[in-house]
């Protein structure tokens, strides 16, 4: 016999069902590289949205940046400090970022640890050495840069093989893996025809960096555990990111995420934007021919989102190309240096000897319908927006050290 | 002025010239696991054709065999010894093996040393952990194969780019690097027709095991070392090897190899001989309707020959597919059982349950034409060369251990 409750009773009763569901209901999300440029703002982006989040980074990075002297353009405070005043600032006690400081690339136990307390539906990896000319340095960076990032990605694969089998990956991969093949190159998979029969196979990788080829041995690494194990796996291989500011991620105050300018960690619109500010030259590699795939770090969040919300199936080895637009450098130049005329700074755009061994001319037709199709609305590069990332630089110019805007490590030489 | 000499000055000056110059102008081959089945009968071929030959190893695979309790069939003394039996006996003394103990993956800067010391025209790189089912036995040994495998051939390198950058690497890759795809599998590379335009690709591949999936990697790597270094590689995707016997290598005395028939580190055909002569059934994995590309273990050593002699060029990266014949495992099975029986063996085939995953029925066309173009002479499996494999294990069958002729890994278990 169910009691009899008054209508107040009911509406009260539902209210405290209503929230309880919410919690339990929750989505989990573990974001591995918390602390980075992309794994903060995709932390913040996804507790707003409703999901539970964790971070998982053992701050090597930063160490890297002390190693080579190179820091974001503005300060930031230690992760724990992030997280607790983020926590802070959120009204809803019951939705608080956990964080977990440790190693996953050397600490299979922490993994394992981590996943048995989170239970995440689903799992960003970002946490690996993110930079070509960084694996490009010599011996011990290329080697160091490929172990940390195989054995991390392995470890995951067990990890969760063991504890949360069900656990949808994404995976950032790079546009990078693919190099540039005089073909269109689609979205990790091809259908071959070759002496009259059939083939889906993986697309064919030609990488430019000892970085580049240790996402490739992660694609390779993760289609297998898909097909042998069933796990779940979308592998974003995106584009170059460029941009300081999200939703949630402001710049301005203590929510913002790094910001390298630096001819190691920064990728190329930021350093121009920053060479701008500080009246140096926009320096091309070579030819400046280079066409490539480019996203607003905005869409980096609207895709990982995207992506975590329509997970891929059991099995499935999901390859998204994960960027909006491409440009030439020397497009990209010239739209900065446009800018930098009409805010008067005469931004001038110089040809240097490319520092890489790569196409400096060359065909480029990469198919990026995937994420199109799951309802991505692009947010395209615009005056208005490199105006602002202008702005913001130019608050902080005081702060630019001039002598990390050069590239210093030489393909040739490492 | 040169000084009058008498006609037998000339002759013993001939001599004296001569002599020097053959020692001066002996090719060097470097190998690099040379304690292994094919490390160490390469090494005894390369120097009875007139190579001057050193060897390293680090001897971890006697240590892994430890580790999961197999042995050889018949005993081999300490690599120390057999180099120290081989060079008394080689009447040569000019000629004597160099042995270097250390581990190229872990101590980069002793394979620097090794190269400076010997400096070689050719490094056979064998170095590698060589079982599919010991990498997928649990976590730590699936991370281990492929740290050492990886790790190994990018500090060969880097240290080959330092000290030897004219030197020719052939790299033992293996023809389970392809899978089984439904297309022809060409050697390394393929022409890949697509929306009407062409690229030369490295071919997809599509590994079974994280293994296959470490030279895999290897090969990318490899493939990126020779286009912005200029180094020069041959990438031999072999199948898989049988038998005991070489020209310079008799396991009756002292220049045996090693012969595994255990279900980890044996190969299939050693097993099913060895399986005949223990009087148990020849083990089929699921179906045998599975598709490999076989060579005898004499062949080997003339595909690795005649690629040192005919070393890629500067910049290459070269692949052949190194096998002579295909069979499926069942007729492999019924050769054996066949054989078997005529000797009174009452041999039996019995289908057990695949610890593996992998397609039990499909298509394969593998070519193989670059090695019969360098002029290999290919040994096929007869009937003769079963016998002398039977009678060699029957020799020795008081040492087989049935309990290491069954699977034990399984593939959906790792």
């Amino acid at each position: 016999m169910v009691p009899k409750i008054s209508p107040m009773e009911r509406i009260y009763l539902n209210m405290v069902l209503l929230s309880f569901r919410r919690r339990e209901d929750m989505k989990r999300v573990l974001v591995l590289g918390g602390d980075g440029y992309l794994g903060w703002p995709t932390a913040l982006h996804f507790r707003k949205n409703g999901w539970k989040v964790a971070l998982v980074d053992n701050l090597i990075k930063r160490h890297w940046e002390n190693e080579i002297g190179v820091s974001p353009l503005l300060p930031l405070r230690s992760l724990q400090q992030r997280v607790e005043i983020e926590n802070r600032s959120n009204s809803d006690s019951a939705n608080q970022i956990k964080l977990y400081i440790g190693d996953i690339s050397k600490n299979y136990r922490f993994l394992i640890s981590v996943l048995e307390e989170f239970r995440p539906d689903t799992i960003v990896h970002y946490a690996e050495q993110p930079s070509a000319p960084y694996s490009m340095v010599d011996h011990l960076r290329a080697v160091d840069t490929q172990v940390n990032n195989i054995t991390g990605t392995l470890n995951l694969m067990f990890a969760l093989r063991k504890v949360v089998p069900n656990a949808h990956v994404l995976k950032l991969g790079t546009m990078g893996e693919y190099g540039t093949p005089n073909i269109a190159i689609e979205e990790g998979w091809i259908e071959i025809e070759h002496k009259g029969r059939k083939e889906r196979a993986l697309f064919p990788k030609k990488p430019g960096s000892f970085y580049h080829l240790s996402k490739v041995h992660d694609s390779h690494n993760l289609e297998f555990g898909c097909r042998i194990w069933g796990l779940r796996v979308t592998d974003l291989n995106q584009g170059v990111v460029y941009g300081i500011k999200t939703q949630e991620s402001n710049p301005m105050d203590e929510s913002r995420t790094s910001f390298h300018y630096d001819a190691i960690f920064g990728t190329v619109l930021n350093r121009f934007v920053t060479q701008a500010i500080a009246g140096i030259p926009l320096t091309v590699y070579g030819k400046g021919e280079q066409t490539r795939g480019y996203l607003n770090i905005v869409d980096t969040l609207n895709c990982v989102f995207l992506a975590a919300e329509n997970p891929a199936s059991e099995g499935e080895f999901r390859v998204f190309n994960q960027f909006t637009e491409t440009f030439t450098v020397n497009v990209l130049a010239q739209k900065v240096a446009r800018i930098g005329n009409i805010l008067g700074l005469e931004t001038q755009i110089r040809e240097i000897e490319n520092p890489r061994i790569e196409m400096e001319a060359h065909f480029y037709e990469p198919t990026h319908s995937n994420l199109l199709e799951l309802g991505l609305s692009p947010t395209f590069l615009s005056d208005d927006i490199l105006k602002e990332m202008f702005e913001l630089v130019q608050l902080n110019s005081e702060r630019i050290d001039k002598g990390n805007l050069l590239p210093t490590i030489k393909w040739k030489n490492s």
